[in-house]
């Protein structure tokens, strides 16, 4: 039986789906040889760690509890009160990580599982990949800061995953990694990678109006609760840009020319969301349905879309054909065209849901279990 | 730099290329601290190997003459007459593999890489596994034979890859596998996995007659030299049979319901390919068109496709959504939609083409790569 130790950061939606895959998976895993060993659970404030680092987990029951307390919005320390397992709740999550990491990290080795949406876990993850650690990360922000930090967490590439960073699930970094490796050119790369900005453009097409759609969306549960943080278009630019620098192209978020659907003066440090909702987004209406119109003119349709071509990455709205993969998608899956030169004329497509905690974390237990053949 | 041993059976179109693609990427390869080292390179009936097995590999001015020399259908024998690299001719293949096997296995490992097209190859791939080679595929066969040599090729799952076995290079395998892994339970498959099919479907539902499909595709070098061989849709069969078994499925080919393009009586046994072609076909065309316009009365469209729930597995013409990414298929890319728990209301999409020897190649060669972890 290979025993594959790891710890988790952030329990929240995907974290804690996570934990309960990881339990339901038990047997699934162990026909394959492998045992998914949990030993510590770490959100901001607080980690939580198996009281037995080398040889023992914390229990599955410890950790569908620790699910409960989580989802309940309560605080990890509330578990010293679970008596079964024997956890050590820790305040100071980072020091604690990296005591462990150099305990477990060449030793029987260790897995960094990043769940969290955080700038913070940078600095911890680098440190880890130091002390032999992998990295599984489903949190885009220490991919997307800067060029030197993602360096430093691609410095032994095999010890790295990070498939949910971009269109959950979806074998996306799978699939780019294996052209990459097979040495087929990646001529341009074209990206529906905002579940809510596809549904947006889909139903904009359909005549209805931009601020009518976007409340829709709101109250359908597609949006953050500010639209304006999926309408910026900066979810989607961290998305390409993780794909462009897996490219090797050496460029940073701010070289990136991002298409935000809202004008700075209906910003979140101008307007309130109830005003850009109620005020705001109609203003916006006209302009669109125009450039939807135009667009239709040409027999074309408007997809909100990265556009990567060598190191140059574009995010926005694009006029594509009616006729394209992109074209035809309706409602809110992501789709992603790669043309290489094994894919030149028609483009390979990988197509479906992009996001959801169920199908975020089923990737990133993937990850963990495709690290297996490092550990001894 | 990791060292990765491999011997390479089958020099037919996939595994020239194969050995061009390893030549032009040994300096990509060589950045990621990687190289493949071809020992040995054999055909049907003779296998060539390098002088030195432990420290050499047959240098790549020799692979590519050796390319050139099959390509100009010529025997491996020739290549004695090459002076350049130490290489030696064995006459009788399996034994020499073998011994190379028991050699390297345990040792250095060993990556046997079969490209041929042949039912031969799975004795010699069942005893290497045993002596701890790694298997990579992209010959069907050995995986569509008895369940026991499929079960006996992934006795230890994490040494075998077969990525080129269904879809040419697409990330068919890989993505059904990240899926398996994640527990994420596989409701139906539904899949145009042969090019010729698609586009012989797609043309005939534009009114073309079948007969002068068939012509056109096999003018356009889309067919086998004898069509039937893609219109009886064994080659499916295999490729679906191969996705159902890895869901864990034990079913044989002949549990697999086929349905054929061609009735008995214009089978090869009966009708020479001519023969066919000029008076077969034609009383075939009535028939499919009136099939094609009773579904596109009810809306739909007719495609040639494998369906897969649970372990019942049929191959044949369906009636599908024209709204649906099968439905909208047009040209001989291979689709796969995969309908899962995470992907229950929009299936999974994967698209691209699925034939050529370019992309099989590359498939092969990413399948290599990947087993690296598993060497010391």
């Amino acid at each position: 039986m290979k025993n594959i130790p790891l710890i988790l950061l952030g329990c929240g939606g995907v974290g804690r789906q996570l934990l309960q895959h990881i339990v339901s998976c038990r047997s699934l895993h162990s026909t394959q040889g492998l045992c998914l060993r949990v030993v510590g659970v770490g959100d901001t404030k607080s980690l939580v760690v198996s009281d037995d680092l080398l040889h023992k987990g914390l229990d599955d029951s410890f950790l569908l509890q620790l699910c409960r307390v989580k989802s309940a919005g309560e605080s990890l320390s509330k578990l010293c009160d679970f008596g079964e397992c024997r956890a050590i709740v820790h305040p100071e999550p980072q020091g604690k990580i990296l005591e462990i990491a150099s305990q477990l990290g060449r030793k029987t080795g260790l897995v960094l599982v990043d769940c969290s949406a955080s700038f913070d876990t940078v600095a911890v993850l680098k440190q880890a990949i130091d002390m032999g650690c992998c990295v599984v990360l489903a949190n885009k922000k220490p991919l997307t800061s800067s060029m030197e930090d993602f360096k430093k967490l691609f410095m032994y590439p095999r010890r790295i995953r990070h498939e949910s960073t971009v269109g959950a699930g979806l074998p996306v970094i799978a699939s780019l990694n294996r052209i990459i490796c097979s040495g087929d050119p990646v001529h341009q790369i074209i990206g529906s990678l905002s579940g809510t900005l596809a549904y947006v453009m889909s139903e904009v097409e359909d005549g209805k109006p931009l601020s009518q759609v976007v409340k829709d969306a709101k109250s359908l549960g597609y949006t953050e609760p500010d639209p304006r943080d999926d309408l910026g278009g900066m979810d989607v630019a961290r998305k390409a840009l993780i794909l462009t620098r897996i490219l090797g192209h050496q460029i940073n978020l701010d070289s990136i020319q991002i298409e935000s659907l809202y004008p700075k003066e209906m910003g979140p440090d101008v307007m309130t969301v109830d005003d850009f909702l109620d005020r705001g987004l109609s203003l916006l209406d006209k302009d669109i349905q125009a450039r939807v119109e135009k667009a239709a003119s040409n027999g074309n349709v408007l997809r909100y879309v990265c556009v990567i071509e060598g190191s140059r990455c574009e995010v926005g709205i694009k006029e594509l054909e009616k006729n394209s993969p992109l074209g035809r998608l309706r409602g809110n899956d992501n789709v992603l065209e790669i043309y290489t030169r094994c894919y030149s004329k028609q483009p390979l497509v990988i197509q479906g849901a992009g996001a959801g905690n169920d199908t975020t974390a089923a990737g990133v237990l993937v990850d963990i279990v495709d690290v297996q053949d490092l550990f001894s």
